[in-house]
């Protein structure tokens, strides 16, 4: 067999040429003679890759030095725990606009360490658009504004930054990250899990305006005190050396590629071709997201009749199409078609689902 | 170039036919026409990966069903600020037994949680050795007793498993796990950083006496409550897959190797190897923890002139060891002699430092 096009909404798709380089160092790594897996975190030759990396990220973003760049472990999931242990006080409140399933979970990880306020939430709408900042209920005084950039399993992308006004704007990007320029000046925090945009699970990274840290007269854990983590590099205690090598890879690639920009022209350019072929369809496949807030990045679609899944799902992996089962919260399809996953990749799904309906319609 | 015998303390070597199959199939694996790496947790090949290292470790160790087997993120030190919150109530007492600078660690990372006691400590002796069970004071009542079955820095090795009467046991096995038969029903949780015998940092690993959780009482975020991984096979949230699937390619190859009782044959062997070599230098090396409390895992051991460390790294690289100098606490040098260490290794650094000792004495 070859590789496929590869949907799955993470893990996911890395670029070709990455798997390739890792692959060749695999056993030797530089002039380490061992594995990057195999060599301590604290010797000269991963110190300097990691710095590459956290260097790179800063130059792809445009982060100023008043940010901390952490690559810590947990996923975004742990993150959502620990962000309001170390962003507000016990007696703070926190802010959350839900626009689906893993705002929800921030919200519910959140919960046990501070008063959390919803501002909104489209829950009602069954989380099909982003609710209007006309109909937002603010809390007063609060310690942050949590949003999520881009709801993975809903397919709902906020095109622009919300507007806060004063309060720290804290955002998970896990699905979105890197994936368009953004104005790291108008957030507190912006956190992603690496499995989508970067490279393998089990790596998250955290970008924080350090003088939001320590501020929270908590006795917590050493451990779990982000402080810690800034002032040791991300090496409080032992990183995951490997995924932290691969992410330092991939961001090589995507300076090589353009940046941010370039990735925003593709990823536009893919989506709209995507949406372009389900909303032409004729009612065979469907997408229920409110225009302005459709996911370049994820894309769910329905197909008129369920009946017909199995089929799309076995003929689609014949044509060298994977990981479109969409989630079991929703059912149907999705593809996800994050930075790594070419043009060419949609033009042959677009391809295979016209003649999908052809044969099926 | 080509590879090293690699002393390095954490991560660490790992065997190379484990490597060589991670590099032949690492942009395509099984029949998923994608890397590893690039294929979700919950898709079929993914789960058997993730369920067949479960079993497999089950068998190594005859883990009973009592147990859950958890694959988590965060390394050890993460997991001992979680532990308390999940083994103990609010208002308990945790005691420790500390034999070196991770078992302070631990403590540092359970006093926000609970009561914790110190049951001894051998800091006053420099952690050369293992407080004798008649010095210990214990707490009336505790929620878990914890101690540090190997100190990775210090090389003291508990050779025995503690008796503590009822409570429950807890141990950070990071660098000793696997790497002899042990009785897991003698222990409430066994916790173990991938890093050292395992496989790539970034998982870490606990067995634990599934009728311990769920008695804490506590408000916990539903990602630190460890109820909810073992309710999901440890993927609450999405786990470090590469990492996870590295860790079953070296669990198979432990069991091919003869499992736990070769290693622990092994392990004595290179270990009393090398120790030997040390005692028999005549004082050009030394090596101070008490006989009974040698490690048999991590060989700190000092020459007896500093001025010579300088040569002794060089030259030792030059010759194909690597990863020998001693952490930064201790200073001199240190050989971490893990499961994958192979015997040759072991007598080619003795041989090294036979020769050293002759043209430097």
């Amino acid at each position: 067999m070859s590789r496929a096009f590869n949907f799955s909404a993470g893990p996911a798709t890395l670029p070709e040429s990455v798997l390739v380089q890792v692959q060749q160092e695999l056993l030797e790594w530089q002039s380490e003679r061992a594995s990057v897996m195999e060599v301590s975190h604290r010797g000269k030759a991963f110190v300097e890759c990691a710095a590459q990396a956290e260097a790179d990220l800063r130059q792809l973003m445009a982060i100023s030095e008043d940010y901390a760049v952490l690559f810590l472990q947990g996923g975004a999931t742990a993150l959502s725990a620990l962000l309001p242990m170390n962003l507000a006080r016990a007696d703070q409140t926190a802010e959350y606009l839900l626009t689906g399933h893993w705002g929800e979970k921030a919200l519910e990880n959140a919960k046990a360490s501070v008063n959390t306020h919803i501002v909104a939430s489209d829950k009602a709408n069954s989380y099909r658009g982003i609710p209007a900042q006309d109909s937002w209920k603010r809390a007063a005084q609060a310690a942050y504004f949590h949003y999520t950039s881009n709801e993975t399993i809903h397919g709902v992308e906020f095109d622009a930054v919300p507007e806060v006004g004063n309060t720290p704007l804290v955002a998970d990007f896990s699905s979105n990250f890197l994936a368009r320029p953004v104005d790291v000046s108008r957030f507190g925090m912006i956190y992603a899990g690496a499995q989508k945009n970067l490279g393998p699970a089990g790596l998250t990274i955290a970008v924080i305006r350090k003088d939001l840290l320590g501020q929270h007269g908590r006795n917590l854990p050493p451990i779990f005190e982000w402080q810690n983590q800034v002032a040791n590099d991300s090496m409080f205690n032992t990183p995951p050396t490997f995924a932290w090598y691969v992410v330092g890879l991939v961001l090589k690639w995507m300076i090589a590629e353009g940046g941010t920009e370039a990735f925003a022209r593709r990823n536009a350019q893919k989506s709209s071709q995507l949406y372009r072929a389900i909303d032409g369809s004729g009612g065979f496949y469907t997408n229920q997201i409110e225009v302005a807030a459709r996911s370049t990045m994820n894309v769910p679609f329905m197909l008129h009749d369920e009946a017909l899944d199995k089929a799309f799902l076995k003929e689609s992996e014949a044509a060298g199409l994977m990981g479109l089962k969409g989630h079991r919260a929703l059912g149907g399809m999705r593809a996800s078609i994050y930075n790594a996953m070419p043009l060419e990749g949609v033009q042959a799904l677009v391809d295979f689902m016209q003649d999908f309906a052809v044969r099926h319609g």
